[in-house]
């Protein structure tokens, strides 16, 4: 039996568009001969719906598309993802299924059996777990047809009390079939690589398994989908961040055989995005992604992880591999690269826009995401704008201006000081002889948040935010002024991973002045300001940071590790206490293990370390 | 066995002041003779601590709480609520539990089974679901011990598989006893009561119900914690939106009687809110809501209603009892005035803060907001800035001006014009002579919003924002403009309601002048602007509204109800498009069963209904 899998781009709630698209992967798997063909989970409505599962409406249209699928699943199995109802009367309405159409029919539909809740995830909010396990018989073939999480649970440390493919295995399955939408971070890869084979090695049973690619706001899915024989050796595989279709045979003997034709090609043969309906003015041809890297999935195996950190206990608190992430980010550097330029080309197409606009200071944060947009939008889309305050250096223009040079995007000057002064004229009544302070400051970003917002609003562009994991962590912003735009770009990176990704682009030819990587950081806001003013030094404060938010370790156990106590009471009060402004800030590209945003859900109104 | 019941307000993470209050609690229960006192769900943290639970020195400092309540816990039983650790390999690594603690020690935890996951809820984040259901035996009695959800599966579409009272009631509990952290919503208190008699009608015991009080960031919780006896008879209650303890006795023979003080007496004798603790200013001696409203849970029974809509089906899409609130909201009015001052004064007491900022146009969701604040935190600490445009009409001053005289708070009239001439002139080079479009009517408010963040900065107020949530459905609104702000006061609120709010502040005396409730409603952005240009009228607007958001009802429903398929084509596009203004919003005190923020969470890049 040859099994295709199709790895896509879908778009949340567009199902004349995801419909489409897994149309165009039926024919392209019937044209390779395929008798069988995969998608990712909830394929059908993109993944993740969230509260749109709470619409009847909506999963009527999930209905809809399925009936429309199956008209062209006639001579070729299709197992989709999409949500179905829970018939009983007990329970949550819905199931997070996967069908299997054939012969113009629906034959069969699986339920998951383990919903993640946790970080970005929310299933057991819409899903009941299912509760029944039985093989999906095709062609004589007995497939054991998990979703996603559902092959997650062999760690040292399970999250559920049962694994769906224990229950399947003692119905003699000849292989495993896994529909994911399993988001990239930056160690994630490894981790999926590692929990595939760790389901091959305990079932002795082939995998196939395809993940979905593409951005979701703020959740980027990079694909990686693959079959691996009994063995553990991987017999084909498409790239990441970029779709596909691959196959491979199923012999009667259990084996895996490569076929079809070559994975390149049939990556770069693959149907090309199209735009996501009207009125959408689609990119001028730009492609979903930059260069695709291909999966290395035969690397080492690696223990299964524990899916997600539970409550870390004392005796964990020491360094473990993920440590290594923060400290050396170059390991991860060119996948994050990926990721980002995918979130931003993603984000502007879904939402049916072209053209970004970011305001460009000189500073490395605003350089980099201006690169990164730059080679995901094209230099003509993206405008930047430089915004001199009384307070401005005269190199922090010049560097800019150096910058767009280099980039060939358009930019402005507009300095801000006739604005800023009118401000003080007008609060003066209020403010009377009151010294310089923190209002002063902020007057001036927001001063530039609002005329960046003019223009966007004037012109159709949409803002980038250039805000850092380390000042969004601080509170090192001001909220509506340089905590404003629609898309946090560079907001899951440590200053330090700023500084990493900007060498990286540096790597082959200077795109971002050296003399932007060489300066020491500073908003500008007052006379001689740098950030080590009110910030301990990013090499300090970064471990400490990844190791409170990433690993949530507490002040004992940071202390443990050697970081000043004091330090440590100081950092972590000012995380928790400025939770209220990363909670008015846009979405964030998420690609670490905990980014600010969906993911991480603190309390506003609390005293907790703060 | 005499049972008080302890209905207190707690900061979550702050375990210093929750001790204390649980202390203070378990002497006043003392004092009254009481052999058990029973505190509400997660008492020992506060509700809901969120992803908190996730780091094991959250954890920890739980432990040392409970150590800590363990030497007052002598000769009294104490029925506590506390995360406690799963010992089990598998599974989520807590249980939200209850604690009895007595004569020194720990006597026995008991897990919470049914998890709410829905709306708000994310409690399946966090714990695992309890799985062995024993009765907890004190003092020779049999108490079937339940927390919060666990009792709330007894409607006609259950959302969990299994009814731990239904397991507990073979092991012949004397009564329930159950610890709540449930919040509260204008149909919320009824809902809570006829769940509470519905239990009692089912397995025929009394029912000790301790629920929590106060607001957490956006969370109101209302209290109303009350003895039933079998018979469904109230004994004993407390009111809503105060803290208190009260005291039944249930008799060898299963009787429940009143014993102690009067309730009205005790409520008024409850050790008053303290300070939350350094270096919180505390508010000068307002206590910590307005007048209480005795709860009436004598009401007739209504039948158990389904704790969420689930997906609703077409056959249910008709107007049902829920369908009454937008309609009619004064049946619920005097309650949401309670739910949001008490709202208001619990975010500036718990975030340390004391003064409050609000623009004030003359238009009435400024008006009622300045009111409310006014009630909450004392005219003094409330400070009004009028903010007129170059198309603001006089009588928007005027009106501005005799509401601060009305309500006695301080107040400044501070002209935009400067400000965004300086800002017209600094844009020219890039705006050159477009005409006049959205990007100036955003420029104004704005510029107001950075002219609020200067003051409130400067002189360490918080300011209130004052949209609705009319205008946060559609889009009506400037990000980082009016949508500025910590606190969202109105944006649970549909515009008719807003009307309905301040015709009932205005019952007694008029405290909002007349002509701010009887003009049009307008941006005054351009010259002669009306909401009514831009939006349809709020008569048709907010139940249209009320149908899609709160009732999940789609297009094909709303046209059934008669709502014109263009209009409804319209509206939901709006709703959908500007998920991303809403995604920047401040947090919105809850009064409603589906509000805007953490318990509505939908994509914003999606293209469904958009």
């Amino acid at each position: 039996m040859k099994i295709a899998l199709a790895q896509q781009n879908y778009h949340i709630g567009n199902f004349e568009y995801n419909t489409q698209r897994i149309i165009e992967g039926i024919a392209g798997a019937k044209a390779l001969g395929a008798d069988l063909v995969v998608f990712s989970e909830l394929s059908v409505c993109g993944y993740p719906p969230r509260d749109f599962l709470e619409f009847e409406d909506f999963i009527r249209r999930c209905d809809d598309a399925i009936r429309l699928i199956c008209t062209h699943a006639d001579t070729i199995g299709v197992l989709v993802g999409c949500p179905v109802r829970n018939p009983d009367r007990e329970g949550k309405d819905l199931f997070n299924a996967a069908w299997l159409l054939y012969e113009g029919k629906v034959q069969d539909i699986r339920h998951k059996t383990l919903l993640p809740t946790y970080d970005i995830f929310d299933e057991y909010r819409y899903f009941e777990p299912g509760f029944e396990w039985n093989i999906v018989e095709f062609k004589g073939r007995r497939l054991a047809v998990t979703i996603c999480e559902d092959i997650w649970n062999l760690g040292d440390n399970p999250l559920y009390r049962l694994c769906p493919m224990d229950k399947l295995i003692t119905q003699s399955p000849d292989c495993m079939v896994n529909l994911s939408a399993s988001p990239f971070d930056y160690a994630h890869a490894e981790e999926r690589g590692a929990i595939v084979r760790a389901n091959v090695d305990k079932y002795r049973l082939p995998m196939f398994y395809c993940n979905a690619v593409g951005s979701q706001t703020e959740i980027v899915f990079d694909g990686g989908s693959l079959a691996m024989d009994a063995s553990g050796r991987v017999v084909s595989a498409l790239p990441f961040f970029s779709e596909g279709i691959v196959m491979a045979e199923l012999t009667p003997s259990g084996e895996v055989l490569p076929c079809g034709p070559d994975d390149a090609e049939v990556a770069a043969s693959a149907t090309p995005l199209t735009a996501y309906g009207a009125p959408s003015p689609a990119l001028g041809g730009a492609s979903a992604a930059g260069a695709s890297t291909t999966a290395d999935p035969n690397a080492p195996a690696l223990v299964a992880p524990a899916r997600v950190p539970k409550v870390v206990t004392a005796a964990s608190a020491g360094f473990s591999r993920l440590d290594a992430d923060i400290l050396r980010p170059e390991l991860h550097i060119g996948r994050i690269h990926e990721a980002l330029v995918m979130g931003i080309s993603d984000y502007f197409r879904k939402m049916g826009f072209s053209k970004a606009l970011i305001a460009s200071s000189g500073g490395i944060d605003s350089a980099l995401t201006l690169a990164l947009a730059c080679e995901a939008l094209g230099a003509a889309n993206v405008r930047a704008v430089l915004l001199p305050s009384p307070y401005s250096t005269e190199h922090s223009v010049a560097d800019a201006v150096a910058l767009s040079e280099t980039l060939g995007n358009p930019y402005d000057i507009i300095p801000i000081r006739e604005v800023y002064e009118a401000f003080l004229h007008t609060l003066h009544p209020v403010f009377g002889d009151l010294p310089f302070s923190l209002a002063e400051e902020n007057l001036q970003s927001r001063t530039r948040g609002n005329i960046m917002m003019a223009i966007a609003n004037k012109f159709g562009y949409i803002l980038l935010n250039t805000s850092n994991k380390s000042e969004l962590a601080t509170g090192y912003g001001t909220l509506y002024g340089d905590m404003a735009g629609g898309l946090g770009v560079l907001g899951d990176l440590y200053k330090l991973q700023v500084y990493a990704l900007s060498r990286h682009l540096n790597r082959a030819a200077p795109i971002i002045p050296q003399n932007i990587l060489d300066k020491a950081p500073s908003a500008e806001l007052r006379p001689g300001q740098k950030d080590s003013d009110s910030l301990p030094d990013y090499a300090v404060l970064d471990p400490l940071l990844y190791q409170y938010i990433e690993r949530r370790q507490g002040p004992a156990e940071l202390a443990e590790q050697g970081f000043d106590p004091a330090l440590v009471s100081r950092v972590l009060r000012m995380v928790n206490t400025n939770e209220y402004k990363r909670n008015q800030f846009c979405p964030i590209i998420r690609v670490s293990p905990k980014a600010f945003g969906v993911g991480r859900r603190v309390p506003i109104v609390a005293k907790y370390l703060g």
